[in-house]
């Protein structure tokens, strides 16, 4: 961008998004500082996202910056932990302007808002290449208390928070808006969907009420069956998932009729989370549901082997020939 | 690559490289987990690097691993911070196999063995554009100690570690091997200026001695000319560098006889670090030296005023056409 050199960027798009948050040490110094507090430990996690490939080229910036954020918040919230702050690094391709910054750092400050999460750091550099970017988000957790994939038991209840398949759906009408007449959607309903792409909801209050009761969790990225299958792989059990059970928004139930149910099951992109739980500690879900106002849903339970079992409402094993599905 | 998952890749390749550190967690969880330890504060920070922009093309992997991974950790050299763990963001273009990713972990490993630091989490994705990094390093450092940009003061003695100027020749000679007969410079001397391009040494051990005695620094990555620029600005102070102080090894003593001294001094590529510290305490530059074995050299004063101005051996004023470089 033609005159505007990477320090006039950040000091204009970014220091604002710092603003606040004292360890960001205005965006000016060589690294942040970061405190979890006494008794917490820090949360990390690494995602990367290229245009093109994790989220659909020539979007609405402010729409970019909240898949990235959001899906990168998500994995604090599989763990329990609170948002603190994140760093971005930023490939920006040449095409990038002063509009689309001004864009896409708004929607980073709405969405930290929502989120409650700053910037601390970072690095913008050019490529040649796809815009790309990489968050890293830092949250906190009291020290052992963090929910891991590791911990699943033979006789847990398996449960998802929220709806599923609603961001594969959304995705799908990004791509192709006339699908929703086909689907018989009203427009709020594919707006909706739409949304649920672009804008997942990172479960932080569920599973900040969740801390302490649930076995094992993660958020729903690659799709339920194959995200529980790492819960199954990871724990040493078997999960047997019944996929009536699943819980799916209206739209989601009216476009279903017209897709197989095992695409919503195989997707991906949900950033609902995933987990088990004793039996004995049921009643958490519950109270975590109404205190979150997100509903918790069972929809299986681990069993001794490995692998994940679908069965639909008949009892019938389900046939998915997904790369996510492993048989018992 | 064909028939390699991602997880076949993160199992084989990574999470060696996360081994004894517990709070890497395996690599199979959603984020990792760091503390600072008792009156420590987490030092963060992320860069982004690109093929053909921040390293040559078609590199050993094991030098690209190592500038990746040292180039980061010299950020938290100029902190003052120790080294504790990194993320790092891996965006594969289409070519990369295994003998590739073999020889890159391989070294990150010896890498990490030399800098004192462990893998923690990341994530793998692909691009169709040039293959890319962002890593983002953590250190630790006792609360109140992180050494900063602002912070040099009228008087203050500016000081340079190590040499200037062997890595924006050895970028050079990387690209056209052939210079090193035009600079009358030995195979030894032409593979030195080489490695100091590609492994740069974070100044770890000279900025935890210096700890609580320098009032400002920074390590040198756009140029020492532009770096002290930053100092300068952030600080609200002039400098002035004498250029005929500034410390070169044998080997750029020779080249440069061919080129001009500001080329080394707006290089770049340099990652030693850049000081201030009051005369009172100059005697400290020596036992740091002592301590690290790396020479700190003083090169200039912070005066009133402000920008970089740089004077030769003669008192004369160099004339520098560089972007680094603001005149008072």
């Amino acid at each position: 961008m033609s005159g505007e050199s990477e320090f006039d960027r950040i000091a204009r798009y970014f220091a604002p998004l710092a603003a606040g948050f004292p360890g960001a040490l205005g965006l000016t110094d060589d690294a942040a500082l970061l405190d979890p507090g006494a008794g917490c430990t820090l949360v990390v996690s690494t995602d990367a996202q290229v245009e093109g490939v994790h989220f659909l080229p020539a979007a609405d910036p402010a729409l970019v910056a909240a898949k990235i954020l959001r899906c990168s918040v998500s994995d604090l919230a599989a763990m329990g932990a609170e948002p603190l702050a994140y760093t971005l690094a930023t490939f920006w391709t040449a095409d990038i302007d002063s509009a689309w910054l001004a864009r896409f750092s708004q929607g980073l400050a709405h969405e930290q808002a929502a989120l409650g999460i700053k910037l601390a750091g970072g690095d913008t550099v050019k490529t040649p290449g796809p815009l790309s970017f990489s968050v890293t988000v830092f949250g906190t957790i009291p020290i052992g208390q963090a929910i891991r994939r590791k911990g699943a038991e033979i006789g847990d209840l398996v449960a998802v928070t929220g709806t599923i398949g609603d961001a594969f759906l959304g995705l799908k009408l990004s791509r192709q808006p006339a699908l929703a007449a086909d689907w018989g959607l009203s427009g709020e309903e594919a707006a909706f969907l739409t949304e649920r792409y672009w804008r997942p909801n990172p479960r932080l209050a569920s599973m900040i009420a969740l801390r302490g009761a649930v076995s094992a969790a993660l958020d729903i990225s690659d799709g339920l069956i194959a995200d529980l299958g790492h819960i199954a792989a990871t724990s040493g059990v078997g999960i047997v998932l019944q996929a009536g059970a699943v819980p799916l928004s209206s739209a989601a139930q009216k476009a279903v009729t017209r897709l197989s149910l095992a695409d919503l099951l195989t997707g991906g992109d949900d950033y609902e989370i995933a987990l088990t739980i004793s039996p004995k500690k049921a009643a958490i879900l519950d109270e975590a549901a109404r205190a979150s106002g997100v509903p918790i849903t069972i929809v299986g339970r681990c069993v001794a082997g490995s692998g994940v079992r679908v069965y639909d409402g008949a009892g019938q094993a389900l046939p998915l020939g997904q790369t996510g599905f492993r048989h018992f």
